[in-house]
């Protein structure tokens, strides 16, 4: 009975996601749905790509940002929002409050890229850096929320933020729709899972049963290991990988029975894998898309699928990354 | 009366660029208008960017071709089609003919880029190579047409082939209608000028008045010099550029009356620009565009439009660039 989800008591409803297209209508891009017919050919079936690498902020987190801080009341929106991040959410918590006129401080790493500390700031908002080492940045956030008065904008743990990140689902059963097309497998990057489960939840109401994946790094697979054991397993830190906007040791409380519930499985790929999935986005689709959002690419790759008759859908999530980095794997660097 | 132009006899009249629309919807991708608030902030006003970058084969040259072809009567078809290029519109052209299943012969220098040879052929055409130093590509070409039949798609002065590139006009009149904007300008690489008359010519009627400019690599100005001159000058040979798509040296016969009847105005950039506007693509836009396809972007960033009061459209037409040359540019090499 995996869609029996309306009595299973999830965080979000679908209708959530359906209000949450409404406010970000207008404002968010409705990124293109891509393929590449050589590519194809290659791969001996059909895969779409959802370019999610286009939204404002090159990322997918200005969804749920906008669509959390837009439903604060006029005395919440002056005491403004708070968040922690040292990367894409920080820049769509600061845009979304920004769009929105709501001040915004974001708690970054003093280490964080300087190129990231940056952006936040063009953004207008109150960049609040704390030493990683020694300091525990959620005590900090609930300090300044404490005094300020701020409403704390989770990156994936957040019901609203959910919604947002869940209408992705929604504009892809759209343009999929338009394109005559229902996929044999949808495939999304994972880290805490918001994005993965407000797909998974947008999807679940119009292709009832059809099979999604979150992708995570090897050494970073707490959501495949959750999922495989049915309840919530963190992964023991210590590994490394390239994929930085994935790094989560855990499923979200909010976000995993969502996961679960409606029979989402996971697999891991390596940073090799990565490394090439993000060579493919650039030869093939003329994509800039980051190790993180590129994950997804990578398992089809790898071979994930092997000749469906419908099309793999895959989401590329996020395009910010460092071009030394970006110019390394183009030249096939650092792989091993 | 620079709108007078049913009367004047242009090669391609406007409804054959609607007829070109009808004939690529579903086909052609959508390519999205997109912007980068932060951009905006640092350039003073607002930029807006058609990614045709995105488009199938990595640039608009599959547009044209798809019209051109897709024209063709049976008896026509079967004889197939032929085109030199040795670069995006040798792909337009092989791509287009192998939806429609015509057979493709492209005429090739034997010395280009490997990589362009394999897509040719893994779009199904017929490759042959020849000597750039002691043949001539077009008696090759018409050499071939002759013994065969085939229809020769020319890469520009073509009346069908502007007509639809023309649609890229077309539509970014009703992405732009949709976001409520009317650009104070319009800014369009070009080479032969197929892009840019099909362009212009599809907003003259949309938005009469609205300055179009072509933008050009510093000593291939061909196309501005023209303009100011009023008639169809070429440039001395001998230059350099990093920008390969757009090396002609003369506006085609069909294409330079169009821009000029429709007041079309010409400037150039250099490949310093060039490298910034690519770097400037990577960093704010997420898009991988190539040197000849940055051209426009490049014109922008360098202050050729100061802070309108309505927006700048950009035209980001192709991302067919060699990793090697991108990694170069992302690293800041190779720039003076």
């Amino acid at each position: 009975m995996p869609f029996s989800h309306e009595s299973e008591g999830f965080a979000v409803a679908t209708p959530d996601i359906e209000a949450a297209a409404t406010r970000l209508a207008g404002v968010a891009v409705r990124t293109p749905v891509l393929e590449s017919p050589l590519l194809n050919r290659r791969l001996g079936f059909r895969l779409l790509i959802k370019a999610e690498s286009l939204q404002l902020t090159g990322s997918f987190k200005f969804r749920g940002a906008y669509n959390a801080i837009a439903q604060l009341d006029a005395t919440a929106r002056q005491a403004g929002v708070i968040a922690y991040s040292s990367g894409n959410h920080a820049q769509g918590v600061a845009a979304a409050a920004s769009l929105l006129a709501v001040p915004a401080t974001i708690v970054m790493p003093s280490d964080a890229p300087q190129i990231k500390i940056d952006n936040t700031r063009a953004w207008g908002a109150n960049v609040v850096l704390y030493d990683r080492a020694s300091e525990d940045r959620e005590a900090i956030g609930e300090r300044i929320a404490g005094e300020s008065g701020a409403a704390l904008v989770r990156p994936y743990d957040e019901p609203q933020v959910i919604a947002g990140q869940g209408t992705i689902g929604l504009e892809t059963v759209q343009q999929l729709k338009e394109l005559g097309v229902t996929p044999a497998a949808v495939v999304v990057p994972c880290g805490g899972g918001g994005l993965s489960s407000g797909i998974a939840l947008a999807l679940s109401v119009h292709w009832p049963g059809i099979p999604v994946w979150t992708v995570e790094p090897a050494d970073f697979d707490d959501t495949a290991r959750s999922l495989a054991a049915s309840r919530r397993v963190a992964v023991k830190t210590g590994g490394t990988s390239i994929c930085d906007a994935l790094l989560a040791p855990m499923p979200g409380r909010l976000t995993f029975p969502i996961l679960k519930g409606l029979g989402v499985r996971g697999i891991a790929v390596t940073d090799e894998s990565v490394r090439r999935a993000m060579s493919c986005a650039f030869r093939d689709f003329k994509l800039v898309v980051e190790p993180g959002g590129a994950v997804a690419l990578a398992a089809a790759l790898d071979g994930a699928f092997e000749a469906p008759q419908e099309p793999v859908l895959c989401v590329c999530s996020g395009g910010n990354v460092d071009p030394i980095l970006f110019a390394e794997i183009l030249r096939g660097r650092g792989t091993k």
